[in-house]
């Protein structure tokens, strides 16, 4: 049975203006390779909420999973619960269960539980409530979407708590081989032997290092034996 | 008149593998900026074709310009350029303009111009070629869509080609405050601003820091003295 997949969809203007560079993809995608769920495609949208609506219809229907990161905090850009509500044609309002997580919190720090922080107890009709244990303001899943934070540690937090949940399948498995010759001069070869191995998937990511240059072969599988075959033969393969 | 938008497409297993950090969106990204185009999506493909034809297709007809990276040397796994040309259902073979270059190039080093190499001579019969001043293989401009290498030093070298053709809009200026307050303390105030202000955007992105929290606020407009005028609105309200 082939893996599950999975999407990340990541909202933010500040990522696309390449103000602040995005750590959460790299980290939820480490996460799913080891469990076994097949990370396809990652989007990155503007806080717009015709992207942000499309977006989520179009990885719903089209993969297993899908993982949101942000948009989900307090301030007046923070749209994405509304926008996953709408994607799935749910009503959304402050629901109670998340009001009084967020308002014991406050209240124990004696803090205002003002309107604005009122925005983060918006929740889908038909969501679940995925734990925050952080800073408590809930993510929730609906039907396939994971809808989490942007704030990394409370991302991190999310995924503990959502990941273990999902089904995955066998975990994606890979050795890599640093080969310092031109892609061209590997690239008839490495062709061949990924037409041999056709279970597996055979990256060449090609590099140029204080004047070396060369290429990484990468071989993935969820076999662990015939990854361990592949990489031998790689390995006689260049090392004359 | 609104900025011309534009999207970038990567291409490439190893990064949504979680092995490879991204970094050609960001810098693109930044070069987007000050060139008066608005970025609004980036995705990020695996390298196989239907997930690559499908995004070509959807991005060329949502946005302006269009931007790849990656998938475009001379091994197996490398498919975006036959992808981009049945995107657009244009024909591709090795093309002459493309193979004499790269002959010259190899000649003159005394490397086999192989099979493997002459790969990278497929160009789709209408596109434009983009120059590689690094190594030679050519990107390419087909419609609204720049297909451009993945390696760092050429996407940009690519990129500082293509960009000057395009017509661009007023670059967006921002200016940010970092505010060490609770997001939940400062949205209201923040939401009344950006309603007052209508034509910029203004965005908040939360921080914690070795125990210290609170959040950048970036307002970003092509109008300076508005991003001006607005941030020093801000710095009083905050500055209580």
């Amino acid at each position: 049975m082939p893996n599950p997949t999975a999407a990340i969809l990541i909202i933010g203007d500040e990522i696309l203006s390449g103000r602040t560079r995005e750590g959460n993809m790299y980290y939820l995608a480490g996460k799913l390779t080891a469990a076994g769920i097949d990370l396809k495609e990652t989007r990155i949208v503007s806080d717009d909420r015709d992207a942000i609506v499309g977006a989520v219809q179009a990885l719903s229907a089209a993969y297993d999973h899908v993982f949101t990161s942000g948009g989900i905090g307090p301030t007046h850009d923070d749209i994405t619960a509304d926008c996953v509500a709408a994607a799935f044609n749910d009503h959304i309002d402050v629901r109670d269960d998340a009001y009084a997580l967020l308002k014991a919190h406050y209240d124990s720090r004696d803090q205002e539980f003002n309107e604005a922080r009122q925005r983060m107890a918006r929740i889908p009709d038909s969501a679940t409530l995925i734990e925050n244990p952080v800073s408590i303001a809930p993510g929730f899943s609906i039907q396939n979407v994971h809808v989490m934070a942007g704030v990394p540690s409370v991302f991190q937090a999310m995924v503990a708590t959502v990941l273990p949940t999902l089904t995955g399948g066998a975990p994606l498995l890979s050795q890599s081989l640093r080969i310092e010759r031109g892609e061209g001069d590997i690239a008839g070869p490495l062709a061949e032997l990924a037409e041999a191995y056709p279970d597996l998937s055979i990256g060449s990511y090609p590099f140029t290092q204080n004047g070396a240059y060369g290429s990484n072969i990468v071989i993935r599988g969820t076999d662990g034996a015939m990854v361990d075959e592949a990489i031998v033969k790689l390995t006689a393969l260049f090392s004359a």
